[in-house]
């Protein structure tokens, strides 16, 4: 049985028990999230996991990052060298989007090496095989798909991404759109190229029962992927992206119906103060399936800089209701993440991610509040341990430092905080109410 | 006369026509709005200034970047090195905040060389002056300060912070906080620090006709500084921060019944949830006057990083009404930063400014439909033309390039947009649609 079974029969499991000392929560009330849809669980049944998380409405807000090889860095070895420093700044899942070299290895690797969630894009798999073997990357055929389904499964990924929201209304819609970018989402591309190639519907919703019956096996938990998603503010929240999210609630449904785990992957690129609404429609036509969120990135024009412009996002789409968020490495729309960048992104996501669970409950705040008093203290040891980034703040710390080591070099003499602490003792104060 | 005075009159200066270049609108609206209170234009009589901007409602929403000397750190070159990336990353004004060395020299050195808005916080270089002469960083008198303010007018400052919201009620309550962190300001200890030493009002809130008197003459715009803001997210939109506030709100009348252009300065540490709430209260205890912030900054627990908690907070609170952003850079809160630094905080704030722009005029998204016009057109050269940093987005797409130079290493031939324009072309699509 799936989690999400044994969570309707009213079972608590061990892995809700383990993921319930994380949260420092009861572990019926991951069960009941579970139950109800609002929360998932991704563990399969094959993947000897370290850390239990669940991902949904209540819980801390987690964090993915996406590693993985591209045409030209083929590195296991780099690959795995992202995986640690994921693992050691918080990251609560990694993606492989490995799309070159033996993907079945490469896969094989990291799961066995991750202590964390791991989740797959089984269709990059089917594309990259046939390109690799000097095919078009569409050239596939749906068998193969649901191969590749079944390997992953097998392998112990903990969930999927599966973009089965794209049919033939998507792309009647497509025709007539003034969408500035139409598709960038690589699965979505992939999908709509071979659905066209193919005159054929999207074999991925009309085969929808083969990928529950495998996931549930495993218990794979299903990531609805948005082949949709705005790739350009200018696109964000038109029809073809709400004409998925449509599907993406109908198949929510389909899922639950079957026993299996389901989330919904969401925008993309989206102006600020249209960020809310998209993480009220997503909830209200999904069933308050949990939200996994790419970015939002909150403008187009800072490549280099898209782990800020996605904290941005991703921190105000996190305190009005999405669960988990996709960082996003400052060489997005430019190149493949180095292993810096995959540390840089993480570390921004993880920025939004606290901020707004800060929003979601105050209890969180005490860690802020440690290092506020640590800070008034001027105690730097403190200050490095809550650190989010502990080498990074001690390495700028230590760079230049002040003449009085109390007090850093930002303000030297004029630290405001030693300033106070000098006079505000009570004589002073009495004196001058008096006077 | 100032602009204000001018405004008032109905006069349109050369200084708005210029300013209203720069922001493509009717000269009448900036007229209107520096007459109404709600926008500022500053430029010291005496200040050769290039870059003419106005700050406040409806308009772009401006950058500031602070830079200066601090105790061991005296490098003139360097800060104007500082000052020159700010001007060519997009900075609308720099802030000499030196506190060592021979601050009326480098200030020279620094309005000599600026083709931005420079201001300055004139307590420092009383303090400065006196802790250089081997006394307590308090030791200086009301004259003292008072010349200070006069010699920065002189010399061409075009705004001036001063901290006259601190009072004896203030002090009064600051006895029986629970903050973590009571004062964080420097201008806000250092005067503190002297009224409790001295047994004194402050002499600021006391002799504030002096300041108008010297201000208005060299119409030097005062930006009222939040000598209480919260330096911690436990200590945001307490009482404290609020009677400031309520003392700025008197000092706006003030300044504007003495016919000098005046705006406020605002935090600091804030909850994400609470940056609206920041934004409306100050807007309405200091009747609209243009609301200048540092941050705000919505998580402690992030050093080395605080450019990036600066901008999820800075954004949001730009999108919510503030006009004006003090850039935050990564070295906060642990070190004099470095001229990386620097940019590093302007761009995080850049993209601050600009994500809120598009809330608050959709126009401003024009920038980014051409970059991902470019991006979907696999047109790099434009993407590096409009990007925030083209150096940095040249730099990261050269580093790893894809094989087929159309697209990047990041997703290589799984290029969603290559995909999508190769197979959705009208005879695919007719063909799928009618199957």
């Amino acid at each position: 049985m799936t989690q999400y079974e044994q969570a309707i029969k009213g079972e608590i499991t061990s892995e809700m028990i383990k993921a319930a000392i994380y949260e420092k929560c009861d572990p019926e009330l991951i069960r009941k999230r579970i139950a109800n849809g609002t929360a998932v669980l991704p563990k399969n049944k094959k993947h000897d996991i370290k850390m239990h998380r669940v991902v949904g409405k209540g819980f801390f807000t987690k964090v993915n990052i996406n590693i993985g090889t591209s045409q030209g860095y083929m590195n296991i070895e780099e690959e795995l060298k992202k995986l640690k420093i994921s693992e050691k700044y918080g990251a609560d899942s990694i993606m492989d989007l490995s799309t070159w070299g033996n993907l079945k290895e490469i896969r094989r690797r990291i799961i066995q090496n991750s202590n964390i969630m791991v989740g797959t894009v089984p269709v990059y798999d089917a594309a990259s095989k046939a390109f690799q073997n000097n095919k078009k990357v569409i050239d596939f055929e749906v068998n193969d798909f649901m191969q590749m389904v079944k390997d992953h499964a097998e392998e112990g990924v903990d969930f999927m991404t599966i973009h089965a929201g794209i049919t033939k209304t998507t792309i009647e819609k497509l025709k007539r759109t003034n969408r500035i970018a139409k598709i960038v989402s690589r699965g979505g591309s992939i999908i709509a190229g071979w659905m066209l190639k193919n005159s054929k519907e999207n074999p991925f919703y009309e085969h929808f029962d083969e990928v529950l019956k495998i996931c549930k096996e495993y218990d794979v938990t299903i990531s609805l992927g948005d082949g949709l998603r705005p790739g350009s503010l200018h696109d964000a929240t038109d029809d073809l992206q709400i004409d998925e999210l449509l599907r993406l609630g109908e198949l929510v449904d389909k899922c639950r119906n079957y026993g299996v785990q389901v989330m919904v992957e969401g925008p993309g690129h989206v102006p600020l103060d249209e960020i809310e609404t998209n993480m009220i429609i997503q909830k209200k036509l999904c069933k308050n399936a949990p939200f996994y969120v790419l970015g939002p990135i909150v403008t187009d024009i800072a490549p280099g800089y898209d782990h800020i412009t996605s904290a941005i996002g991703g921190a105000l789409a996190a305190s009005k209701g999405a669960d988990f968020l996709c960082a996003v490495t400052p060489a997005e729309h430019l190149r493949l993440p180095t292993i810096e960048d995959i540390k840089e992104g993480l570390i921004a996501t993880k920025i939004a991610a606290h901020s707004a669970d800060i929003v979601k409950n105050k209890k969180v705040m005490e860690f802020d509040n440690q290092m506020s008093i640590a800070r008034s203290k001027f105690d730097w040891e403190r200050q490095f341990e809550y650190a989010l980034d502990p080498d990074k703040a001690k390495e700028f710390y230590n760079e230049r430092k002040a003449e009085d080591k109390k007090m850093c070099s930002m303000c030297g003499p004029l630290c405001a905080m030693k300033i106070t602490e000098d006079y505000l003792n009570e004589g002073n104060v009495e004196k001058l109410l008096i006077e």
